[in-house]
């Protein structure tokens, strides 16, 4: 899956590259792999994450990222500061992306790019079919938008990048697809990247109202229903570049 | 969009092909275009549609195709008498997709290879979004159910071909993305592919009963709202290829 995100990103060396929202450091992991002699520079508003993310890189022998715990909307560097802005699994939190995005373009010197990766939780369907698992995705969809953000950004990628101000703007989606004879997926994606997820909002899910606790417990049974030998499961994954 | 179906399918020099359920021979002309040596016989059950067909070849100037109108539940063939199947926008009209499947198996021979194309409505996603825009397509939805078939039958080809005995089946998702920076997909899939076919059933939805008038009337605008500039339209077409 990882692949499928990241295979097609590489910066060259000295190339200077702002991650913008690293959280705990899962992609900066591998933006770093990628760009072994870039020099990458990963921000994030937590100081917890940022603790978190500085060890993950030092634990994967990286030495070519360095942290700063700041707000996106003020970073302690000056315009046109890198070539490259990376934003992987951001915009979804956020509720004014084109605010974000407009803002880190002053960053980004003439001629530089912006890449950004986010999910679509409207893009998902499976075999068999289930109301429930259906209603169980939309509370993880109604908590994130409560929350401010937005889980179907994905699909609005292109629009978002144009307002914000960016341009040849192109997009790819990515989409991840998952039958029986993908036992890897099935693991890796299916039950302990989306349905651990659904699992993982099951209480907050009930005690804000949203679903019956029988309701969200037979939708996180269907979700693993779809990963037994005639099941099916997809998801899309969205990727944008753009051009300052 | 032809391309992204039909772009990796090229049979050998003499090799025999069925095309099963060839309809007015939209695809025929494709398949006949992409394996200029192969010998096809497309089969359609409805004379009107074959008489139709033929005309489309002879027009497109091809000599590689002979027609049959014939049922695929009896062909007139004998057992192992082709080396590939080819099911496009077929299975979607039918009640029981495995039985089609284990029948054509038949007139394959032992190592042939069968192609399976079909789309899915349930893998439709668009910005900005719109209730009833997603009202109207579950109308398409419901009335090819009442008719028989599954217009989400895309997500199910892998289960479907296993269960009808075929082995090393592997299923390729074509997503369709569409947004601004592609006018000729705006114009050919969004608008006078898909939206038409919604406009189409527009009558028959409002005369089932599925749907109030003004409610498809909004959908379809709705539908149209996604091909403007901020605009983004989803579809995703399955392909399997599975062997006897």
């Amino acid at each position: 899956m990882f692949e499928l995100l990241h295979s097609d990103t590489s910066y060259p060396a000295e190339s200077r590259i702002l991650e913008a929202g690293c959280g705990v450091g899962v992609q900066t992991v591998i933006l770093a792999k990628n760009s072994p002699n870039a020099l990458i520079t990963s921000v994030d508003i937590s100081e917890a994450s940022v603790i978190e993310a500085k060890k993950r890189v030092t634990v994967a022998g990286l030495t070519n990222v360095r942290f700063e715990q700041a707000d996106i909307f003020n970073l302690p560097h000056g315009q046109d500061s890198f070539d490259h802005l990376f934003v992987c699994f951001v915009l979804e939190h956020v509720s004014r992306p084109v605010e974000v995005l407009h803002t880190l373009r002053n960053y980004l010197r003439q001629g530089g790019t912006i890449t950004v990766i986010e999910g679509d939780h409207g893009s998902i369907y499976f075999h068999p079919d289930s109301e429930a698992a259906r209603r169980a995705i939309q509370c993880q969809v109604e908590l994130q938008r409560r929350a401010g953000g937005n889980a179907m950004v994905g699909r609005e990628l292109y629009p978002l990048l144009i307002r914000a101000g960016y341009r040849s703007v192109r997009v790819s989606p990515r989409m991840v697809y998952v039958d029986s004879s993908k036992p890897e997926l099935i693991e890796r994606f299916t039950k302990k990247t989306f349905t651990a997820m659904i699992e993982g909002i099951r209480e907050s899910a009930i005690k804000a109202g949203m679903i019956e606790p029988q309701v969200i417990e037979k939708g996180i049974r269907d979700l693993y229903r779809t990963t037994e030998s005639d099941g099916v499961f997809c998801y899309t994954f969205f990727k944008a570049v753009g051009n300052k």
